[in-house]
């Protein structure tokens, strides 16, 4: 299935960016959750396009209108439908693209894989407004998961090579987590994010864009969550973060970086602190071990790539003439998608965790 | 499912390190296929233990014996279960670890998530060993992919440090990938891979382990492989390659590196060649946009930790009395998993590309 | 899930009788199939209640409205979304069952599985109008399938003892199907179907409601279709004709009639026509042997339960109090629900059609 | 998947009747749930053949053994494999089969679906042995859900229009279960048995075979266990019961009997008993309503097809030279399947009510 997720959890995503309506059904939620209609709202702005310059100039207004699932503010536990209607489309912007595969995008592939047949305008179900019912998902889990204290957040840790301040691995706190979710800009350094933002419009400007990198961390996810081999949290975690148009690596814990350690300093000790918790004094595992929790804060880095539509023209080709051809995209498009994709991580790894607690003994 | 991976095809893997035997189911698989008995063993030789020092002298004779599934050298098309028998255990050498959680293992999250009653002998279904199925299951596809022109191959990229020549993403060829397949440490520059043995030795002269990373490539996929959003080839790939152990990150195309990036460098300019075939000049996409195959070379690289059992000594805890302790590791380990990992990382490709084939149109 | 049908095809059904909408999200539909949506009117006409007292009086112009995964009237391959706006509610009718279970109902089993956070209007998610967007996706299956010659026709076969002629098992055809598709009242012998449609009067006017039997057949379904176990045709028909409520039993082929036969008289003699196809001169096996088609008609037989709601007082428990009491039923409910389960059964064997078809090797 | 059942607990079945072995992987099992191995040898003796003629003469002795998922008699968790070796085969009673395709057999729908590779020797994967894995996965969730109390038990409830008395629908007890599971002819009137297996053996001697029906009933599965939908008890029983050959037919409580009632006679009327638990005073639902338990007892009845297997010589086609053939089938085959499938209903029945009951609440 191309837009199914399917563990514990089920998230069907639907819609294309200028058909009439884009949203999610989501199965298996647990009964009786309330739901924070404000707070899902402030979740669904951080995603939405500012008016800084740094995104897209089309406005979304993209809080999601739920039509099951809920009922006087509680989940019934059975299938939840948002949907979100489609406005403020300009689709004359991308009359070109049906002919001239834009690069960096899925024009070329998605025409191979679907004969032709796929919704081109403003790169339909390939388009990154699929992430707004990702969102909308992973918010709602995440309201679940923060209910029973655990606590997911993400940052911009590098954009075109200026690099915020880490969370720390092994004492992120609640507050470090919310201290960044509702800035404009999810930075931990607001200056090193004024940097980041001046390059982004720069960028614009010379109609270029600009890649990066997320930092993502969730607390309190008790040891014992997940499964060895096909099914721990990295797999699934995994999976859904590839979801998200535009992430090209994805790493755990000390990541890449245990390519240059030895064992010794790679390993993270175990030890026992005063209340009888089992911790480890570093966190390179990144709080997973064999695809399970460990108790440790979960700690991830995704790498998103720039944006492939900029205003530059670009050689390509012309897929019905089957013949090389330029051109230059002058729809709105976001100089830098890395500010708006921190709350798709987020998203995902809430998704992620909600679903692997459903099997935990005492989740209620 | 802990260890069941079940997406067109199926892989169920079963077994612990010291148990009688481990193996696996594998569903759906095309028939008529042919399997070239030998071919397989040499696959799986490329996964079993040195005589160099560089890897465990844990002798495994890991030629799975076929159960069902293939008559004549050739699939049924029902279900094939092949499977391994354990032999050469030293039980003994694990005795302690019942008590006492290696650090950089599974042994405290495990007991956590099986509630103290998963098998610890030699990691239980933790074990590395688990990935012989695994590559037994892969190496069984990539013949059927081979057949179709289609060539997975990897190398050691990097070992502490010291790097490996790259595969040319743009045009890896047939030769590059099996120039590589066999050597004993598959590396294309040999005199890199001298340097990468003379490191592991010292570190297992030093009670010492070694990370590194893997680059792997794809070659001849046909373009339109795949689809959009949770059911991608990133996707699934990344779900196989983390079941794993040790993997710690994964990059595909240009990976961590877009975030260095322009959009205009990023961005993989389309051309038609002499024969009317669509290409791309690089190959920062790593021969996916929108989840789907482009055509040009699949290229992922994978992170691969440093072998958690070493010979020094590490505080730990004592899960049974929970209080802090110590342990050193003396059974046989590999100092560096990497090497062995490579087959690994090719199986879970061939795989994914395999699941993903199967609903090509002229697939047959 | 409790609302996912997820094999090849994915149908992931949404929504309660009484909220703002209902629908369902189907995945990995072939692209470019034309969607003829005056048929599918025309199916879903089928569904909605009639004017001559022998279905509900609530008025449901139960037209989907198509949100994704169509454009130019062609599938594009991504997901189709499609919803029904809830309308014509009369919530009042219903307010009693909150407190007190109706016999025959889920209210119940519902309140104990959702902890009582379901959404009891009008039976919720469990309301009988679910099977209105699985009708839809069967109607959209149906037609790609009638286009490569395999038609799927029902028929009322019995209601409260009074039998319809059967299909002939043999030699149905896609005349005897779609003379009984579109009247009013699908049975092949009218006058079989007045007598019905008084009894069925009848019982409405005493406050009563009736039972019945659906027949159905599936023509030139291409032998080599399905798999044996768990994977065949029986089941994936019969988990999706378990998914329509009031059904409370499935039989393919001679079915329960099978018990009182012998061998040589229920094992259908194959043979080869002057065509060079192989054929079975009787069709006790209803078309399936180990899980797979034989070419010859599909058919299967499908029993309904007379309609729970009904005005007749009748002792039941209040949940909240926990004490007996009596409840009669007041809405607007159907007498029978067997015709307009028809084309219910037609969707959910339209849909395991389809899913097994792509897997066919020709099919395209 | 041809031969994998994936809801909760997963069920990956292989093997064929003439090749090494069959087994089963079962995954997601909880941990630390004890095995009675002389227990699950009962269970297993039930399905294995008799002496008295009713049977094949082929000696299946069938116990598996375990490759992993228990240590020291306990489950651990992680995925339990059991395997069967097969011997006392004779391969040569069925080498015309690879021609003639037998009446009633898949040995035609096989070839044509697995163009030809499929291994007919005794069936292959078609083959009824390999219900013996499904009794064994079956066998052990039984263990695990008496040991909370639930008991679930089968017996012939008819052969060729001889019938036992029936289980009483509504106070079937522990007793009733117990006293008909270890007979050597599983019925509750031993003279009606004895009387069927004159039947038997006067088919046998007359070159037939003869079908029957099978009625099972579980107890004490607590209210709310299911979903609505497509995910129900219904639903998820259908499907393993369906994976059992020569299955045609299957109804839950009243079943067929439906058609002929009226809605006041159907409707199970709820009542509060003296200890405060909700009971129903008939089981028309058979325990079952919206796919959810009721608490009352879950029954259902199983239509079994005469073994198509006969010595009486039969009509057929020659597949290779696509001409008329004639064939009579010399092997050992059971002159009714019936009593050796007693024990595989209640063997799927166990799966899928373990499957579900993962998901309850208070289950540990």
């Amino acid at each position: 299935m191309s837009s199914l997720w399917n563990n514990r959890i089920s998230i069907s995503i639907f819609g294309e960016s200028h058909g009439p309506a884009i949203g999610v059904v989501i199965d298996n939620l647990p009964p009786g959750e309330y739901i924070d209609i404000e707070e899902l709202g402030r979740f669904m702005k951080r995603r939405a396009p500012k008016k800084d310059g740094t995104t897209t100039s089309r406005s979304e207004k993209d809080m999601p209108q739920i039509l099951s699932g809920v009922i006087n503010e509680h989940t019934t536990g059975t299938p939840l439908c948002a949907f979100i209607q489609n406005t403020d489309m300009h689709s004359g912007d991308y009359s070109n693209i049906q002919r001239c595969a834009r690069p960096g995008h899925a024009d070329y592939t998605g025409a191979v894989r679907y004969k032709g047949f796929n919704d081109v305008r403003g790169g339909g179900h390939f388009s990154g407004r699929l992430t707004a019912p990702l969102c909308f998902a992973g918010a709602l889990c995440g309201q679940i998961l923060e209910r029973r204290g655990i606590y997911t957040g993400a940052h911009i840790a590098e954009i075109h090579g200026i690099k915020d301040k880490a969370f720390d691995s092994v004492n992120v706190s609640r507050e470090d987590i919310l201290n960044v979710r509702y800035k404009d800009f999810p930075v931990i350094n607001d200056k090193k994010g004024e940097k980041m933002k001046e390059d982004i419009n720069y960028a614009r400007m010379n109609c270029e864009s600009l890649g990066g990198i997320i930092e993502c961390a969730s607390i309190n996810v008790p040891a014992g969550i997940g499964s060895p081999i096909f099914d721990g949290l990295e797999n699934s975690m995994a999976q859904l973060i590839f979801g998200i148009p535009a992430v090209k690596g994805l790493e755990f814990g000390a990541g890449f970086g245990v390519a240059k350690m030895v064992g010794s300093t790679n390993n993270d000790e175990f030890y026992v602190d005063d209340h009888g918790h089992v911790l480890t004094r570093t966190n390179n595992h990144g709080g997973i071990l064999g695809g399970i929790s460990s108790g440790m804060p979960i700690t991830l880095k995704v790498a998103i790539k720039p944006t492939p539509s900029i205003a530059k023209e670009q050689p390509t080709v012309d897929m019905h003439e089957m013949k090389n051809d330029t051109i230059s995209i002058h729809g709105r498009h976001d100089p830098c998608i890395v500010p708006r994709a921190v709350p798709c991580v987020e998203a995902a790894v809430n998704i992620a965790l909600l679903a692997k607690m459903l099997d935990y003994p005492n989740f209620c």
